[in-house]
């Protein structure tokens, strides 16, 4: 039942992380590990579902694509994107890992 | 649509403060803040739904109904605890506030 964000992180991360949580009918929520990874060139998430994302750790470039300015968020700091807000991850710190709590509802 | 956990934290915090980030039909996702508070003595909460809860910074000791040993939470640690699993908050750290992420499922 207990876990931590921080456990199982590995040394060597050559593509972003995905765990899944926990997932019913309504809701996913995922811990995501980032270290430096950026989107595909021309990628962009366009999802089915609400998406709340908040980092725990390091820090991160979101671009929305309706919006000129990338949105740092930094430990602490959390996005609520809309389903269909179509986005991409610009950059995440190169010198650490970037850990993510997401939630699609 | 961006925001931080870390802000807008009182100096003083006679209570415990429970903010909603977002919340539709199926999920309500809230912030809490804690220094040094427990549940009320007898007090269990008894909820309708699943509750994933996050502790982001500081530390809290939770008590589970059915469980002996009292889960102590540090930051980046997580519990998923399941609809009407009767549990409180033995304590939170006195020495700074606790911020936690619920989210309610």
């Amino acid at each position: 039942m207990k876990g931590s964000l921080f456990d199982g992180i590995p040394a060597e991360l050559p593509e972003e992380i995905f765990d899944t949580i926990c997932s019913t009918e309504n809701v996913k929520i995922e811990r995501i590990i980032s270290r430096g990874h950026a989107s595909p060139e021309g990628f962009w998430y366009d999802q089915e579902r609400n998406e709340f994302i908040l980092v725990v750790r390091g820090s991160a470039g979101l671009k929305i694509e309706s919006e000129e300015n990338i949105v740092v968020l930094r430990s602490g700091d959390y996005l609520n994107i809309g389903a269909h807000v179509k986005h991409r991850v610009e950059w995440a710190d190169p010198a650490c890992e970037t850990i993510w709590l997401a939630v699609y509802y």
